[in-house]
């Protein structure tokens, strides 16, 4: 068997998440996987580097699996993405190490959260960005990214329960502005469920000024999700680079 | 009456073009009028610097409107815009000279078409891009774009029956590469039906070698459509800008 790495890109709007669930061509996962096992005539199953959720996209997830079926590779990613609807594209694949595995091997990963910071919407870019049309501080937004960024029980910035420890690091939350758009990206070593959009939604209502900057710790403190902020849209997000 | 000038964008994948016809809600002056009209509780008329076909976007329409009905223009706006589709924007509305006419008054125009020059579709910019696999020579497009800058007869490089003038004048063409990306920009005083398209395919084919650039002067002198290079799709083509 041979192991493969693929480079994805998708806009997320029309599907329920990466991960395939009983309705496999409602989730990239089960698009791709159908894609891929169509072109080798045999069932294969694809491991990505994780999760994204219903609505949001990726400018470089990445996915392996294996197969023992012979291909050339410019010409099976070329019939790969005339296999695949339009608003998923593999931009890369290449032969692995038989030991990768995209998820387990991630060692950071890069989220991008994009506000068009107007009444107006960008039609252009409308499917990729949070319309908020409130005047954000982001001086105090910056200082509180630092506040969020390092080693810390983000517990209470996510949702779902697990036993697993939610102890992660943040390297870096840059926060950046273009016009009325900005976008804040998020380094880390690995995102709880839902932990990006909630971070997000903290940082915009210290922006708007509606949260002090001190309540972060309180919510690390007594890691309860009801204390942080708002789940900001799916839109606005992207699973922007998985590092290995 | 007061006179007002609108600066509108719009992704026009979804629309039979600029031009109201008997179905209003499928045409972004339909979609417009209808929206101005509502708030301004009077049928209003809208004049556009142009049609744009159908499927072809804008950065920066210009249309005019008359009203005898005051209004607070900021909240207007805003107004608008949350009676607009998602895809369509009013960015401006300023009072305009009682003379002014977005189509009479237009002195340059600036189009842009978009190529992704690769196999494979960016997932984001995808309906604004029309996706071509093969490689392009950029020198002897440049070249033939200096063929087509000036003043000449343009019919040949146009669809539709015109009793009027078919003498344009482009002012410039330019081609630029970003990565997979090429924008060629056409700046004139005006620019007859279908004919960026038309002039935007016969670049390509000079682009991709099925074509000589002294064929350029072979349709000047024809005025043979048939002669001129293919239709580009309309979905890669988008009005920048309008110039008074």
């Amino acid at each position: 068997m041979q192991n493969y790495r693929a480079l994805i890109q998708y806009d997320g709007t029309r599907y329920s998440g990466w991960q395939k669930q009983g309705n496999t061509t409602a989730t990239i996962q089960g698009r791709l996987e159908q894609a891929i096992s169509g072109l080798l005539k045999e069932p294969v199953e694809l491991h990505g580097s994780g999760r994204t959720d219903a609505g949001v996209h990726a400018v470089g997830q990445v996915a392996n699996f294996k197969t023992a079926k012979s291909m050339d590779l410019p010409r099976f990613v070329h019939q790969l993405n005339e296999a695949l609807p339009d608003d998923i594209a593999v931009l890369e694949l290449t032969p692995a190490e038989p030991r990768f595995h995209a998820r387990l091997n991630a060692k950071e990963k890069v989220y991008r959260y994009t506000i068009r910071n107007s009444h107006c919407a960008d039609v252009f870019r409308r499917r990729f960005e949070y319309k908020l049309p409130e005047p954000l501080d982001l001086e105090k937004m910056q200082q509180a990214a630092e506040v969020l960024t390092g080693t810390h029980d983000f517990r209470g910035f996510s949702t779902g329960r697990t036993k697993k420890s939610t102890v992660r690091t943040i390297f870096s939350i840059q926060i950046d502005k273009t016009g009325g758009r900005i976008d804040i990206t998020f380094t880390g070593d690995g995102f709880l469920y839902n932990m990006v959009r909630i971070l997000t939604g903290t940082l915009i209502e210290i922006g708007i000024g509606t949260r002090e900057i001190h309540s972060i710790q309180d919510v690390f403190d007594t890691k309860d999700r009801t204390r942080a902020g708002f789940t900001a849209p799916a839109q606005g997000l992207c699973l922007m680079e998985v590092r290995y």
